[in-house]
């Protein structure tokens, strides 16, 4: 991101303070060294990541005419801990390797398994502990959003759409399990997987907590912004997010060339490549896609054929007419200036990113 | 259980009610079929279980002077729920195949994969999506200890200690996982595992929510009674715990005969026997315990050893003492009558109880 970082780049300094804050706060309870290498894991992973969640929060907040507050920082952060959790059980279901550009979090506690010379399967170790770290962070999450300070007529108007979100979230990470288990690739499943695992979950939800926490209401106009701005520049997050997961730099996305490709994910891109493909290019992706071991060249006539059926240009061509939409919506919504101008950067942000 | 199944039995029909209620909320979510099997393996899930931590809650609650209160069912049942997570994590974590006489969550949905004949690793879906379930099961237990509709007061005094369990619980999680990996054996970290794991977590917190919730701050009674009788309980449970993964009937603790044997799991009865065990006997525990393959006569033969070194009865004797202890405290205590007996009964059904 570029010139359009700055809606991220003016909270990114607030969300690391709390998360400190946070972490320090649950410091004693790790006291024991045979656990602090969960906190210290935990922290690892929360030093990366974008802050895009808590940006839609704290820019919904100040959309609603929210002021300055420490303690929406604090709230808005809790996102981070909760998509910090997503990513690491993520990475236990799909047997990935990397994230961010290090370790995932199973491979980090299995290498720690391997150099002890410990007893039993390595894997596994890493996986169940894994498993547990994503815990951990899910259930801080939550401690985090609830302690935040913030008014109780605040966090009331606005805990049904918390629980709704997480709720949401884990049936969205079924959803995407299952289409690729079901190997479905119709423009209706592919959308609907977008909509639930990341439209709702990573913009919409997070909008319309800020929104909501400073309004303590639902009026018309919120649910409207939350639903033509937020969650078409949800999808349209969602869908450069599959563009970057097949055409992606690992330099910049943290996450190996065409990993999506490898684990055989049924997105967009793949849905209008097959729909679009001859014969001979519905074999190729019949016959590459979810191939664990796909190799460069794999990867490249894959990403030959998904360019080749013009399904990278239509997926280009739903962004842009999903983010045009979004910001005709934004327009029309009854917000401070400031607040719309940093919305219309972070909606361009998200859905134009490289990382 | 038998005869002092009784404190049980009357938390019993109530949780269920307060589950089945909870779970009517959730289902508008989930009208798409697609979804709608997360719900239904909760529901499945949730039929089982002893209710014993909603049981200490609930005692924990009479005992400070609470009345008879529906919310405080609802609180005390979304312990069940945390508990029905807790153990769908632990078997993909242990990668067990059985739990309550039923295939575990992630074998139920690895047979579904199967016999849908979808695509890629029916066992990589399965374990994905009870790690999804068990994420639901714990976000669940958080809303539904949250809106249980309990005074503000009353919640805000008890939301500290609800923290403090699940951060525990995961690292009493971790620390079981690590104990198994580094083979550790001695008196010492097997208390810890015993008291961390389940010491504190199935009973010491659910009998202090309880009691909070009801006195909404914690007198040094409260908390003498925590630490002297509930995490004395705890760990008497966790010992008989130990004892029925070795002896138990797989008729009644619906888990197959041996099984922590398999596992590798570094318990009390472990310690013991290794500290009493000959040089053959010791090389006999070394060979077997946690062979994912070990039979029937391995079972035995690992079986023959703990009783032979005393260790069966040594662990039954710290059992014994445990309880002693812990009833010695209750008498001490400046609660009601009906409460003490029930706590009374609560404590020996959960040492001496059979599944």
């Amino acid at each position: 991101m570029t010139a359009s970082d700055a809606p991220l780049d003016l909270v990114r300094s607030q969300v690391d303070r709390a998360i400190r804050e946070f972490l320090d706060r649950q410091r004693p309870i790790f006291a024991d060294p045979h656990v602090a290498v969960l906190l210290a894991a935990a922290e690892d992973f929360l030093a990366g990541g974008k802050r895009l969640r808590p940006a839609f929060c704290h820019w919904g907040w100040r959309a609603a005419g929210g002021g300055d507050e420490p303690a929406l920082h604090t709230a808005a952060a809790s996102l981070e801990l909760l998509q910090a959790s997503a990513l690491i059980h993520d990475d236990v279901m799909d047997a990935s390797d990397v994230r961010r550009g290090m370790p995932s979090a199973h491979r980090r506690f299995e290498r720690m398994h391997l150099e002890s010379g410990w007893h039993g399967s390595a894997k596994q170790f890493g996986e169940g502990t894994a498993v547990l770290l994503g815990n951990l962070l899910l259930v801080w999450s939550g401690e985090m959003w609830r302690t935040s300070g913030l008014a109780p007529e605040a966090m009331a108007a606005a805990q049904p759409v918390h629980d709704d979100m997480l709720t949401e979230l884990m049936c969205g990470q079924y959803l995407d399990l299952l289409e690729q288990a079901r190997g479905d690739s119709t423009f209706d499943s592919a959308l609907r997987v977008a909509l639930f695992k990341s439209g709702k979950y990573s913009v919409e939800r997070p909008l319309r907590l800020g929104l909501v926490l400073a309004a303590r209401a639902q009026p018309a106009w919120i649910d409207r912004l939350c639903v033509q701005y937020g969650q078409q520049v949800g999808i349209a997050f969602q869908l450069r997010d599959d563009i970057l997961g097949v055409f992606g730099d690992p330099a910049e996305t943290g996450k190996p060339a065409g990993d999506d490709l490898r684990e055989g994910k049924r997105t967009m891109l793949i849905a209008r490549t097959l729909a679009a493909a001859s014969p001979s290019q519905a074999e190729a992706v019949r016959d590459l896609l979810g191939d664990p071991a796909l190799d460069a060249e794999g990867v490249q006539r894959l990403r030959t054929v998904i360019e080749e059926t013009g399904a990278l240009t239509a997926c280009e061509d739903m962004i842009k007419r999903y983010l045009d939409d979004a910001l005709h919506a934004l327009e029309q919504a009854p917000i401070e200036q400031s607040a719309r101008t940093a919305l219309a950067a972070l909606a361009v942000a998200a859905t134009t990113r490289r990382t």
